[in-house]
Parts: structure tokens; C-alpha cells; sequence
């Protein structure tokens, strides 16, 4: 299970130290949709250029106009983006050809996805699907959702989950073949992040830290 | 019929010769999504700046985070801003409840919003709802989708409509209680903006030219 950093509400200057201070434990740098609407594509520029052999994910959440997000997100570095699985089926194919051209990769984030769309969600098999709790509502059954999600849709396989992760639900979501865990305040706002995103990296079964 | 002049794929500078060029035949200026992505909050705070007395929707097409995000476009200056009915009911409430306490308006974009959600969605009497035909799928009914909205719904009253508007679609969206109208390229792409703004500044019933 790879580790994600979601950098969000923080200042360009600030994400980049987070990175700095916990790249060693983390296999994927996130700039969170806060940084890209805060600061605009720059946040992803200077993070790509502050890490430049880093996995750097830009969380568009792109609801519309595919092609033009797409395309200035990896013209600006990114190695994935997100788009909505509740974007219209159009949007997520555009996305998906645009990461194609560009030998990239597409997560599509299940946020609000209704049932109807998840079927044909199906026809996207390079993407990573990204189970998502939403922020705004408190509910946390991510166990549940990932074991009917899993058994409903086994063709997706490459997944990920995001929403509030802390690390006592590491051993839980273990269970699952989920490829990355998106980990955003139960690093960064934890009064040491290092050791915080340590903490997770030996959780998900990894030894010693990476020279980075 | 209001017309709000979506400013999208432009540098900050050009959307504000844009505005300038156009503002005595529009009554709303939107900072569009991608120039929000393309440069954060600075994009709608130097649009502030350059105008004003005029009224400014922040299209943040908001999925989650609603309170990070509506605090962020009110304090930067927006009059409006935008939250997806396809998000969660719990973060458009969120953005319902920031946007009373700026004493500030919701416009609730109807883009993908599946009609289980649409159910929910009217209890926001004061927010504006916008039925929006995305730009990455071709398909424009939107008089029919307009009529069965009317229809089906007449407690949502505040009604815009976007989405590749044309200055012949004016006639018949003219048959509807559209309070907003909003034009993108129709206006911004064609080679004179301020002869384009006026013919739709006509075309919804206006006489002559504000003085601005």
C-alpha cells in the first residue's frame, strides 16, 4: 500500500516543507484541491520542482472542461489527477485519453458517484478509483463501503482511499487490495508529521525509510 | 434576464480588459473555474479590485470542503459563488450557511446532479439554481430540461442557465422565469466582446447601455 500525502490548506512555502520533512515515508505527493484553488497552478509547479523525482498527484477534482485541466496539469508536472466519478461520462473519458497522450494516470474520485455511473466507470481500467468520505459529512463505515465495493466491482482494480484516514484504520483497510491510502491532517497536523507519516509508512508493512 | 459573462482561458490581465470592455452589458462578471485553477484566489481578488461596484460570481464548482472554499471566495470578494448539487447534501449546506452569514448568495450548479439529489436541493429557497449543459458533452436540449425543471420543481425560483448559451438560444430561454443568463465564448471568443455583449444585452430586453 503506498502512502499519499494530501497537502491542503497550507501556504506553497508550507507544503513544500511538509514534503520535505516526510518524503521519506511517503510514496506520493498530493496537491490538494485548497493549494490548486488557492494558488493556482503554481502550487503544482513549485512542488514539482521542489521534488523532482517525487510522484506528484494534482487534486483537480474536475468536474467539466476535461481537456483543458488535464492538459495544464501535466503540462505543469503532475503525474495524476483527479476527476469526478459525478462528472459526466464525457468528462472522465476526456481525462482519461488526455493521461493516456501523456503516458500519465487518472484517479477518478468516487465522491458523491452515484450507482448509475459506477457501472460504466467500469470501462476505465488503467484508472485508480478513489473511495472517498467526504469531508463535509461525519460518516466513516470506509471498511464497509471497500468490501462491497471490492466483491461489486472487481475490475476496478487498481483502488485507493481517501477521507479523514488515521492510522488506526490502517490494519482494517489492510484487508483490502487497496493500492493507495490518500492521508492528509493525520499527518500534516500532527505536531511532528515525520514521525506522524513514519507511523504509516510501518503500518502498511514497510521497513526502515526510503533515501530519498 | 441578467447576462453574467463567464471569464474562462484567459490570463488574469486579459479577463480584466475582457470585463472592462463588456461591463456596460453585463450585469455579473464570473471568475471562471479555470482561471481560479490556472491562478488561485488572486485571479478574483484582482477582478474585485478592477471593478468594484460590480457583482462577482467565484466559479469554484465547490465538492467538498464547502467552508474553506465559499470563506475563501467571500473574503477574496465574490458576491456568489458556486457549489455542485452533485455534491454532498451536507457540504451545499455548508455553503448555504457561510454564504448567510457573508450575507452572500449560493448559486448551486446543476451540472450531473442526479434527481435524487435535486429532491433535497429544494430546501435552498434563496439559492440560485443553474442548469448547466457541460461543455465536454455535446448534447444541448435545454429548453425541453428548462421546461420539465419549471415544472417539476416551482419552489426553485432563482433560475440561471449556462452551458455553450448562443445569442439565438435568447429567444427561446426568453419563455422561461431565467433570472440568470450566462454567456461565455458567445461573448468573449467572438472577435468584437463589446459589440457581442451588447447584441445579447439587447436580445434580453435591455434598452441602450448602462453607464458604469
Amino acid at each position: 500500500m503506498k502512502i499519499q500525502l494530501a497537502l491542503d490548506r497550507l501556504s506553497i512555502e508550507e507544503a513544500i516543507e511538509m514534503g520535505k520533512k516526510t518524503q521519506a515515508c511517503v510514496d506520493i505527493l498530493e496537491v490538494g484541491t485548497s493549494l490548486i484553488k488557492d494558488y493556482g497552478l503554481e502550487s503544482l509547479s513549485r512542488i514539482r520542482a521542489a521534488f523532482p523525482h517525487k510522484v506528484i498527484l494534482a487534486d483537480l477534482k474536475t468536474m467539466d472542461e476535461g481537456e483543458y485541466e488535464f492538459r495544464a496539469a501535466f503540462t505543469h508536472g503532475a503525474d495524476l489527477a483527479t476527476v469526478m466519478g459525478a462528472a459526466s461520462i464525457d468528462t472522465v473519458k476526456i481525462c482519461y485519453r488526455v493521461a493516456e497522450e501523456y503516458g500519465r494516470s487518472v484517479m477518478i474520485d468516487l465522491l458523491e458517484t452515484p450507482k448509475e455511473k459506477l457501472e460504466f466507470l467500469t470501462c476505465f481500467p488503467k484508472a485508480v478509483f478513489c473511495l472517498h468520505t467526504p469531508k463535509d459529512s461525519g460518516i466513516r463505515e470506509l471498511s464497509q463501503e471497500l468490501k462491497e465495493f471490492v466483491h461489486r466491482y472487481p475490475q476496478m482494480r487498481r483502488l485507493a482511499v481517501a477521507g479523514g484516514i488515521r492510522l488506526d484504520d490502517v490494519p482494517s483497510l489492510s484487508a483490502f487490495p487497496v493500492e493507495i491510502l490518500v492521508v492528509g491532517s493525520a499527518i500534516s497536523q500532527e505536531r511532528d508529521p515525520e514521525a506522524a507519516a513514519r507511523r504509516f509508512w510501518a503500518a502498511v508493512g514497510n521497513e526502515g525509510v526510503r533515501h530519498v
